[in-house]
């Protein structure tokens, strides 16, 4: 178990007495949106994307208006009381116990949680958070579909990324490891890895997955393409086969812990990094330097 | 918060004191199959039926051999230690706690959970735990395909469910309320309600979507077409559209709890109950009074 203290309802607590009810509905059905944030120097990267996310999760969910104003509070008091400046952070806010049917009931006592982890920093002279470059593989397991449950909220009903991950894991032998799962749509476009966006650069122009295509939008896939823009990249969210992946000259994936980590191969064709991936990572890696994040 | 105590890995503690880590995977991302089950006078119904389900669950979920053997004796030992004969049931099995990553660890400590409630007795001198027919009304929301996450899984993630019955709750009125929500596959074929089959008459032929319709395989449903068969009723599993529903002679719904519920009308219009429905409950009612219910 965790040496460190999690927030849990508004206490600080040590991780082995952090706990939710059983019947937590986050628990009961996975009821409860949540976000993975990072620590820079002591500061929450590019909170104010997360918050609005997590608050339009709640709002895709029902409960909106149960958030309390405070989540900022809790997330720096929570790396405070671990002495924490580069950390991993994960905030859940969850529907709470209500009356035992799944109809949630409109009055809502949410449950608030804070978990932090140490991870080392990135930035300009920080290190990566992966080791190489991810292998990425296609697997079976598509990715639900918005009308089934909306694709913009990220939720704690995680398991269809969980699947994804297992099949990496049955096919995993002494010479073959992934990293990351790519998932399709139902019609056969590329959405999005497992926890992660994708990128690829065809011919001088950055691409990835576009919101239509039942993507979680990524608060690092939103900074990637500010950053591209602001170079004057051409950037295009479209529809993309797995082939146009496997054929790119660059490819890239992000998420809050990885930042931006190149694709060194698609379903074992070769990809790599390129000099488009090389600039977007030094600029992040700027941004991140900045002491003003938002 | 209940009066009851409830089964928490393996001990039996009261509900306040009932709760898992804020790591359980059963949190994290609903990583966990469960079931709902019901007591009859101090005796589980279909048990067997209930643990293959579950154990079929975890084995989708990848961690089958994990689950422990004394599933039966958890859930009995909570039904003494609470003195209920007739009562309602979650008995839940989550991966556990794991290292941070959504990549599952072969290497599982499940959490086991059992919780109850009282419930009044069904049987033939019983009540019924629903008060009128069910009003159905047809969703937006789609059922999760079994590509995205497996069908035949009953899992925590529920948000499908949730956001079926969501729709529910934003269009209820002074003037109407719907008791179910009915959800569609993506090619628009009846798949279930959001905590229930369902079945319809045609002309002497009792109708069920069938298991390739993105279908949760009730125990319930499994009894009742058992119990269909034995009277040499005509039973067949199919897919179906909602018009057909809507035009059948009765229609009814069954989950563990509700049992046998006859629906009043689909989309506002009226469907009702009728003579098969009528035995139908009456010999699930019989099969409720059986001593030995397996």
């Amino acid at each position: 178990m965790s040496d460190y203290s999690y927030h849990v309802d508004g206490e600080i607590v040590p991780a082995e007495n952090a706990t939710v009810s059983v019947r937590d509905r986050g628990f009961m059905y996975g009821d409860a949106a949540f976000e993975t944030l990072r620590a820079y120097g002591g500061a929450v990267f590019a909170w104010d994307a997360h918050e609005a996310r997590l608050r339009n999760t709640c709002d895709l969910l029902g409960f909106a208006e149960a958030v309390p104003d405070d989540l900022r509070e809790r997330v720096q008091a929570t790396l405070d009381a671990n002495d924490l400046d580069d950390a991993y952070v994960r905030l859940s806010v969850s529907r709470g116990v209500q009356p035992g049917k799944l109809t949630p009931d409109p009055d809502v006592d949410p449950t608030v949680v804070v978990l932090v982890n140490d991870l080392p920093r990135g930035g300009v002279e920080g290190t990566t958070p992966w080791d190489d470059p991810a292998v990425v593989q296609t697997v079976k397991t598509r990715r639900t579909p918005d009308a089934a449950t909306p694709a913009a909220a990220k939720t704690h009903n995680y398991l269809n990324g969980i699947r994804a991950r297992l099949e990496l894991r049955r096919a995993e032998t002494d010479d073959f490891r992934a990293d990351e799962a790519l998932l399709r749509t139902f019609d056969d476009a590329v959405a999005e890895g497992a926890t992660s966006n994708v990128f690829f650069v065809d011919s001088g122009v950055l691409k990835t997955p576009s919101e239509d295509c039942d993507i979680l939008p990524g608060v690092t896939r939103d900074v990637v393409m500010d950053l591209a823009r602001e170079e004057e990249f051409p950037v295009e969210p479209g529809r993309y086969e797995v082939s146009d992946l496997r054929d790119a000259d660059e490819a890239f994936l992000t998420n809050t812990t990885w930042e931006i980590r190149p694709i060194a191969s698609v379903d074992g064709i070769a990809v790599g990094t390129g000099p488009m991936t090389k600039l977007l990572s030094r600029l992040f890696d700027e941004r991140v330097e900045r002491r003003h994040y938002e």
